[in-house]
C-alpha cells in the first residue's frame, strides 16, 4: 500500500512529459515601477503615514505587504539605468562605471551632449566635462567599448532551468550592442524590452507611439495587438505576461518574470479606467493623471497575484516590488508643487538626497518571510542579485564581475521571524527597531553608496545635478561637486534633510567621506572633469584634506 | 547488473530536473520565404533545369532537397496572409474568406480604399465593389469582426508540448486585433512577428525601418541589438532564431520554430555579403540585389540546419522550406524585364497563373522521407496544417473550424519509398511519375483551388488582378473575372499557360467550373461585388450556362 502511495505521490508531480527530479524551485516576480516615489503608495514605508502616502490608492501593494515584510530602508540608484543593470549584475552602479541612464543612440552620452533626439537641444556644460563612463550601458559580452562587461543574473538562472521572461522595459544599454536585447541576458521571452528608457506613449489611440507623426525610439515595440483598443500600456503589458506564463507553469517549470512597468515615467498620461476618481478628489489634472497610472501600476500587481493563486502556484512564488529611482521631482506634467511630491524626503528621480534614492520595496516569499513584518537594515539594489540566485537555491555561480551586493536572505527569515516576535506599539518603534547582525547577517551600518555625477537635463537642477551620497547608520553624507561641499545628515532623526550638521560632526565626516573615496579609488569611478585640465575633481576625502 | 545498466540508461535521459517519459517527438522547423519565386533557387522543381534556375547559388537548398524531398506540384495563395492563414488553420483562403493580405489599419481593408499609409494613394475602382471578405484577417478568438475564427495551428502544438516560436513576418491580422500577435495564436515565443507584411527595411543602417525620417508600421521591431551594426535583416532573424532554441534544446523539450523571413519581399535592398559576386556576373542593380536577398534566406538555412548538426538534434529535426506565394513579377526594383522572372511560369504573385501560386516545398524528415525523391503529387498550402500536427504524433484533436487539407505524411513516407524504388534515366520522367492513391493516400487528381479576387495595386495588372483558379491532374481552369472568361491549361503539357484549349475541351471546361463553383457556394466565398446591384458576380458555371 506505501509502494502504491508514493507512485501516486510520483504520478502527482508528472506533467506533459517530464516529472521534476529535484525539489521544485519558487518562481519569482521581480515587479519593477519605474520612477515610482517612496511615499507613492499607500503602503507606508517611513516611521509614519505622511499625507503623501494618502494621495493614491494602493490596494495590492498593501496587500502584498501584509503578506511579506516593508523593506524601510531600501535604496536604488538616482536614475533608471545604473538601477537596471545593477539588478542585473549585482554590481555597485560606481563599479559598473554606469552612472546614467543609455540614450538611444549607440556611443553618445547621454550628458554632456544631450541625446539626439527630435526636439532634442544639444547642450554644452559650462562647468564641467562629463565622467568617462561607461555610456553604453551593460554587456553579456565581453569587448563591447564603453561596456561593463559581466554575467546577467538572468542567464545564471536559466543555466539553472528556470524559464526567464522580460516583459516591458529594457534600458540596459544603447541600441548597436548586445545589451540592447533581454535575449542575450538569458531572458527565454521578451515581451517589448529593448533600449527604450520611457514609452513613447502610454496610449493605444497612439498606437504606445507607433505612428508616423509621433514616432520616436520610445516607441513601445511588440504590441500592435492593442492598438487603438482604448488599453492602457499598464493593463496591455499585465496581459502580456500572463500569457507568457503560461507555458512554465504547465510544464511545471520555475520561472523568473521581470514584469518592469514602463508607468509611472513620463509622458504622464492618464489611466482611465482610474483617472475621474482622483478628479472628483480634488487634485489637478496632473496628480490625477499620476495617480492613475501609480493605480494602474497597482491592478497590475494585483492582477498579477489574482493569476498565481487562480493557477495554485501562489503558495510556491515570491513577489518583489520595487522602484527603480526616486519619484521625479521637477517634471510639470505630474501637477502640483515642484520638489514636493516625494515629502517628507527631498527632492527626487536624479538626486542623492533621499528622494532620489530610497525606493519602495516589498517581498512576499511564502513560508520563509513572516507575514507583516518591517524590515529596517539599509538595503540597496545591488543586494538583489545575489538574494534572488540564494532564493532560487543556486549556491554555485561563476561571474566575471565581482559582486558588491549581500545576500538578503537571513535577514529575511531569520530577520523577520525575529521582528514578529518584537512587541511594538506604534509604527514609529518598529521602524526604529534595528536587528542585530547576528540575526540578520547584516550589519545594520553597512554603507549604502550612491553617485550621481552628471548633469540630469539640459538645464540644471541644483539639488539633483553632481552629487554623490553615503549612508552608514544613522548617518548620511552628501557630496556636492559643483560646490565642492559636504554635507551630514541624521537620517533617522532628520528624514527631510534639512539640517546640515557637517560642522558638529567633523569626524564622522571625516571617516564617511574617506570611506566613499576609498571605494571610488576602489572601483576607479570616473568622475567629472575639469574643462580647464580635464583632470577628474576631487574627491571627497581631498576636500577634507585641503580644509 | 542489469537493473545498474537500466538506471544508467534512465540517467542518461535526465535533463535539467527533467526526464522524458514519453518518446521524443520531432522538432519540426518551418522556413517560410517571402515572395519567393518557384524558379528561384538552383532547386529544379520542374521537368529541366531551367535557366532561371541557374540565376541564384543556393546551396543549403540543393542540400536539404538531398536529404529529402522535392515537392514539384507545390501551391500556396496569389498573397501572403491568405497563404499564413492558410498555415496557421488549415483551412483554404477561400474557405476563411481571407482572400488577400491584412492592411496595417484595423477595419481598413486593403482593397478598394488602398491602405492609408504615408505616400499611398487612395483609389477607387472603377470595376468592381470589393468582396466582403475577412479584411481583419484570422482570429484565435470568436466575436473578432471580420476575421476568421479558427484554432491555431501553434496553440495545438503547444498544448501538446511543443516549445513554439515565431520569428520574423506574422502578417495574419490587422492591428487591434487579437490575430495581431503571435502569442495568441500560442507561441511561447515571439520575435519581431507582428501585422506587418514587409520589412520597413532591411538594412541596419535605418534600424530596419526605424527612424523619424523613414518610419511606417512596416518598421522590425525587437531588433534593436542590430542598429547600425552592417548585419542584413535575414542574418538578425536567423541568430535571433537560433538563440530562442536554446532553451527546448537544453531542456530536451520539442520545439516547432515558424522561421518566417522578411526577404525576398521588396524593398530589394541588397544584401553585401553576397551583392559583389552577382553584379560581376553582368546582372543589373535590381537583379544582383535580388540575388543577393535569395543567397542570403539560403544562407540562414545553412546556418539553422548546421547549428541543428551541431546541437546534435537534427536526426530528430523535420525541415520543412516553402515559398508564401509567387515571386514578384511587376517591381521594377527586381530590375531585368517584368513578367519574365518567374519563367517558364506565367506571370507572379498576385496570379492565379502558376506564377503566383506555384511555390517551392522540400521537406526533409529523417528516418521517414526517403532522401533525395520527387513527389509530383499536388498539394497545397492548407495540407501544412494537418501534416504538422500528423508528424508531431497529435492525432486527436479539436478545431472550431473544418479542416480542408489533407494529411501528407502516407505521401512523405510512404510515396518516397515507392518513388526511390523506381528507375527514372531523365528528371523529366522523375517529374513527370504519378504515385498512385493506394500508395501515397492522395488523390493525383484532388483538385487545387486558388482565388484572388481582387486587385492586387493601385493600379491595373491584367493577368494578376480578378482570378480564380482550378487544377485537377493535368488540367487547369483559369476564371478571369474582369472579362468574366474561362481559360483551360494542361498543365502538364504547357505549364507556360500559353495555349488556351478551353474550346477544344468544353467538357473538361464544364466539369472544373462546377466544381469550383460548388466549392465557393459550400464555403460562401465572397466574391467581388458589381457597382450597380452590389450583387457578387457570376460563378463560373453560371458563365458557362449563359453561354
Amino acid at each position: 500500500m506505501k509502494k502504491i502511495n508514493s507512485l501516486l505521490a510520483l504520478g502527482a508531480t508528472l506533467t506533459l512529459g517530464a516529472c521534476t527530479t529535484t525539489p521544485q524551485k519558487p518562481n519569482i516576480v521581480f515587479f519593477l515601477v519605474d520612477d515610482y516615489g517612496w511615499a507613492d503608495s499607500s503602503v507606508a514605508y517611513g516611521e509614519e503615514v505622511y499625507k503623501t502616502n494618502l494621495r493614491h490608492d494602493t490596494p495590492f501593494q498593501k496587500l502584498l505587504s501584509e503578506q511579506g515584510a516593508i523593506m524601510t530602508n531600501a535604496y536604488a540608484c538616482p536614475v533608471s539605468t545604473p538601477t537596471r543593470a545593477s539588478l542585473m549584475t549585482g554590481m555597485n552602479a560606481s563599479h559598473m562605471w554606469v552612472t546614467n541612464f543609455t540614450s538611444p543612440v549607440r556611443d553618445l552620452p547621454s550628458d554632456g551632449k544631450y541625446f539626439v533626439e527630435p526636439n532634442a537641444r544639444e547642450v554644452e556644460n559650462p562647468k564641467f566635462d562629463r565622467p568617462l563612463w561607461n555610456y553604453n550601458g551593460i554587456s553579456p559580452v565581453d569587448g563591447v567599448e564603453n561596456t561593463c562587461y559581466a554575467t546577467p543574473l538572468a542567464q545564471l538562472l536559466k543555466d539553472n532551468g528556470y524559464f526567464t521572461i522580460c516583459v516591458g522595459k529594457g534600458h540596459w544599454a544603447t541600441p548597436g550592442t548586445p545589451g540592447a536585447s533581454p535575449y542575450n541576458f538569458g531572458f527565454v521571452v521578451n515581451v517589448s524590452g529593448n533600449i527604450a528608457g520611457r514609452p513613447g506613449s502610454y496610449l493605444s489611440e497612439d498606437n504606445y507611439g507607433n505612428t508616423a507623426e509621433k514616432w520616436t525610439s520610445h516607441a513601445v515595440q511588440n504590441m500592435t495587438e492593442y492598438y487603438g483598443s482604448g488599453i492602457h500600456l499598464t493593463e496591455a503589458l499585465t496581459r502580456e505576461a500572463l500569457k507568457t506564463l503560461d507555458y512554465p507553469i504547465s510544464h511545471n517549470e520555475p520561472f523568473y518574470l521581470y514584469m518592469s512597468h514602463h508607468a509611472v515615467h513620463t509622458p504622464i498620461q492618464g489611466d482611465d479606467r482610474f483617472l475621474q476618481k482622483y478628479l472628483e478628489r480634488g487634485m489637478d489634472e496632473g496628480q490625477a493623471k499620476y495617480a492613475s497610472l501609480v493605480e494602474g501600476v497597482d491592478k497590475s500587481l494585483g492582477d498579477i497575484m489574482h493569476y498565481l493563486e487562480q493557477k495554485g502556484v501562489a503558495q510556491n512564488t515570491i513577489i518583489i516590488f520595487m522602484g527603480d529611482n526616486g519619484g521625479n521631482s521637477i517634471t510639470k506634467q505630474k501637477g502640483g508643487e515642484a520638489h514636493t511630491q516625494n515629502k517628507p524626503l527631498r527632492e527626487g528621480k536624479g538626486s542623492c538626497y533621499e528622494g532620489g534614492i530610497r525606493v519602495p520595496l516589498l517581498i512576499k516569499w511564502p513560508n520563509q518571510i513572516q507575514a507583516n513584518t518591517r524590515l529596517n537594515t539599509p538595503v540597496v539594489c545591488e543586494d538583489i542579485f545575489p538574494t534572488i540566485l540564494s532564493m532560487a537555491g543556486i549556491r554555485s555561480y561563476k561571474t566575471v564581475q565581482a559582486i558588491d551586493g549581500e545576500d538578503l536572505t537571513k535577514l529575511l527569515i531569520d530577520g523577520s521571524k525575529y521582528v514578529s516576535e518584537q512587541k511594538f506599539s506604534t509604527q514609529k518603534e518598529a521602524t526604529k527597531f534595528v536587528i542585530p547582525q547576528s540575526i540578520s547577517g547584516l550589519d545594520p551600518k553597512r554603507a549604502i553608496i550612491s553617485n550621481y555625477p552628471h548633469r540630469w537635463k539640459p538645464s540644471w537642477n541644483e539639488d539633483i545635478d553632481y552629487m554623490s551620497s553615503i549612508r552608514k547608520g544613522d548617518w548620511k553624507l552628501v557630496y556636492r561637486m559643483l560646490s565642492g561641499t559636504l554635507e551630514l545628515y541624521n537620517i533617522s532623526e532628520d528624514i527631510e534633510e534639512k539640517n546640515d550638521v557637517a560642522s558638529q560632526h567633523e569626524d564622522i565626516v571625516r571617516e564617511l567621506a574617506l570611506f566613499l573615496s576609498e571605494k571610488f579609488k576602489e572601483w576607479k569611478t570616473p568622475m567629472p572633469r575639469l574643462h580647464s585640465t580635464l583632470e577628474e575633481i576631487p574627491l571627497p576625502a581631498c576636500i577634507i584634506r585641503t580644509k
